[in-house]
């Protein structure tokens, strides 16, 4: 697969280039200063040898039991530290699941459109993808169902604020993916990367806790705290323990001690929930700016939608035009998009993925005038 | 393979324990000071949101343009930026090496004895290892030649200060694996961790000085500056860029901008030089303490080497008998040793890795009382 996402990521960086196109978090949304806290108190005290020094394969305890902690207040299951597994951001964890479970030529379900990051990864292992369908409301049942009869390893889903839709399942759609996984010897992998970002919470339980023994639940602190840090984990059932333990040996000996204690320090030293709340309201925020730029700016024959969390506006061109077009006119005039297409086993041609939050004010207002012009110019003469 | 290197970095973190064990780095040694600069020059300059944020796939620049210097000055060969892949310490280079070139049933030539942590790697990917006999003077040229001819894919090697040996190859073996491998369609992964750490220099140039088109040389500052900042690398030939960044973006995105940025700020802002300098002069100090012990407290019928660099000694107990033994009794009574039989593909039952690195002054004297006492409980009654 060729290698879009930060192929993008460095066009975005080019100067004077305006992006709608990656996943950044917005940079002045960083606690630059609380970070230098921690950092001071973790290099000053007895953790800084530690936080230098080789640490566990697993992970920092104190940070696995913070984030089993959460898992069990907020996510709603048991989990202990010994569940949690600490990865170099969670992109590492597709990469261990797919060196777990899957050999060439294994069948494994994606959300179409689904998270092309995560497509790329497992792709290394030479899986067949089967595409389940995604509605408003979530996966398609029985497209599920079929390819968890005929053998799915996995499925790979991202049920809040998904990437790159930014659409949630619902959660009679989340109940019914429970029910298919449970005991069917497909392994579910639950993305909750932006669950953290939902501007009026959660928009449902997680699946991990209706089908606990067949899901895998990762998180990230990439889109909270510092993609920079590379911290990600995975709560993994008793069963795949072992396993993964090995794995992330194999592959890294193990995620960096530094960051870890970093981070451990900032959740102890700050109120996160007030942090996150911040977080949520300056997304929401920008999420609105967006939104209102889009509806003064693109024609009507564009659709999107509006998206109660995460990161991602999904723009639709109408159908049967080739939103690549599109992504080149708007490239040509300074504005990197991303399109839809990428993400999409089949179909997808008319799908644009917008990002609101990596923008400035200023930069959505100039990035939409693009856009705009360039929508007109192909779907209105 | 059991998961020895972890499992016994656990064992040997247990209170009251003493370890020859593993293959930490020294924790006096860290420049906490330094780093604590580094960081706070980071996090509080024009770079702290970069440092913060998601990055290139293959690194941090400036950082590349360094090590890429270092390997014009120091390793005798030429190099830019764009030949530098930094990874999350330099063990998942053996994992993007073994996703890049292994398929199941490959072959693949490795030392033995060989880094044990590597093979574990790269057997992820199901290869036939074939062991290349190591001499005091290096790799076997017949078995290397033998393995290279039935086509194996790579061979893995360390030329300087082998972990588990402590071993380097002769100026002559060198030139020997460098004309064996050479055009040949094996490729050597030419894994330099412990170069830096030659009490007298180097022991000898770089293979990839000779065949720069065969070989990926391997890099990390775990062992000079911070293994729990996780920074390693690799510098690739030309020919292997495109697939080793695609590599790197599906493993895991990338490695931390934030430790990339802090060692990068920390060579530029302090006499790299001086800083390796005190650092030899510090493990050259220690191996003394530790030889001296050895000779104190070993009987006769041990036999040890002298490395000239690195953090290894190896350790023999007479032929015919098995250092497992030994491993189980000095572990009872409170000494960790490393023994030398999973490094081997075959043989090595009477080896044991002893790291002088690692243990202080103190505990140097009293593990090598209980080594003494369990050598001589097993070979000397």
């Amino acid at each position: 697969m060729p290698s879009y996402i930060m192929g993008l990521v460095e066009v975005a960086e080019r100067p004077g280039m305006i992006s709608f196109a990656t996943g950044l978090p917005d940079n002045s949304f960083f606690d630059t200063e609380g970070l230098r806290g921690s950092v001071d108190r973790v290099l000053s005290g007895d953790g800084a040898c530690p936080a230098l020094q080789y640490g566990a394969t697993a992970g920092f305890r104190p940070l696995r039991e913070k984030i089993a902690e959460r898992c069990r207040s907020e996510l709603g299951f048991e989990a202990s530290a010994d569940d949690v597994f600490m990865t170099n951001g969670s992109q590492e964890c597709f990469d261990q699941l797919g060196r777990m479970f899957l050999n060439r030529g294994d069948t494994m379900a994606v959300e179409n459109p689904g998270y092309l990051g995560a497509l790329q990864s497992f792709s290394s292992y030479g899986p067949i993808f089967r595409a389940v369908e995604m509605t408003d409301d979530g996966p398609d049942g029985e497209m599920l169902s079929d390819s968890v009869e005929s053998g799915a390893k996995m499925f790979y889903s991202i049920p809040n604020f998904q990437n790159p839709s930014g659409r949630s399942y619902s959660r009679s759609a989340r109940l019914s993916v429970s029910k298919i996984i449970e005991g069917s010897g497909c392994l579910l992998v639950e993305d909750d990367a932006y669950g953290e970002l939902g501007y009026n919470g959660r928009p449902g339980s997680t699946i991990k806790s209706m089908a606990p023994e067949d899901t895998v639940l990762l998180g990230s602190f990439s889109k909270t705290i510092s993609p920079g840090m590379r911290v990600g984990w995975m709560v993994v059932p008793d069963w795949m323990k072992e396993v993964a333990n090995r794995s992330i040996e194999a592959a890294s000996l193990q995620s960096g001690s530094f960051s870890q204690r970093v981070i451990d320090d900032f959740l102890s030293n700050n109120d996160y929930e007030e942090y996150l709340s911040s977080l949520r309201r300056g997304y929401k925020h920008k999420k609105r700016i967006f939104l209102d730029a889009m509806e003064d700016r693109l024609p009507e024959a564009m659709r999107w939608n509006d998206p109660a969390g995460g990161m991602f506006i999904w723009l639709r061109s109408p159908d049967g035009t080739d939103a690549m077009k599109l992504f080149e006119l708007a490239l040509d005039k300074g504005l990197v998009t991303m399109p839809g297409r990428p993400f999409h086993i089949k179909g997808g041609e008319n799908t644009v993925r917008l990002n609101f939050a990596t923008p400035s004010a200023g930069e959505i207002e100039d990035g939409m005038k693009i856009l705009g012009g360039v929508c007109r110019d192909l779907y209105c003469l």
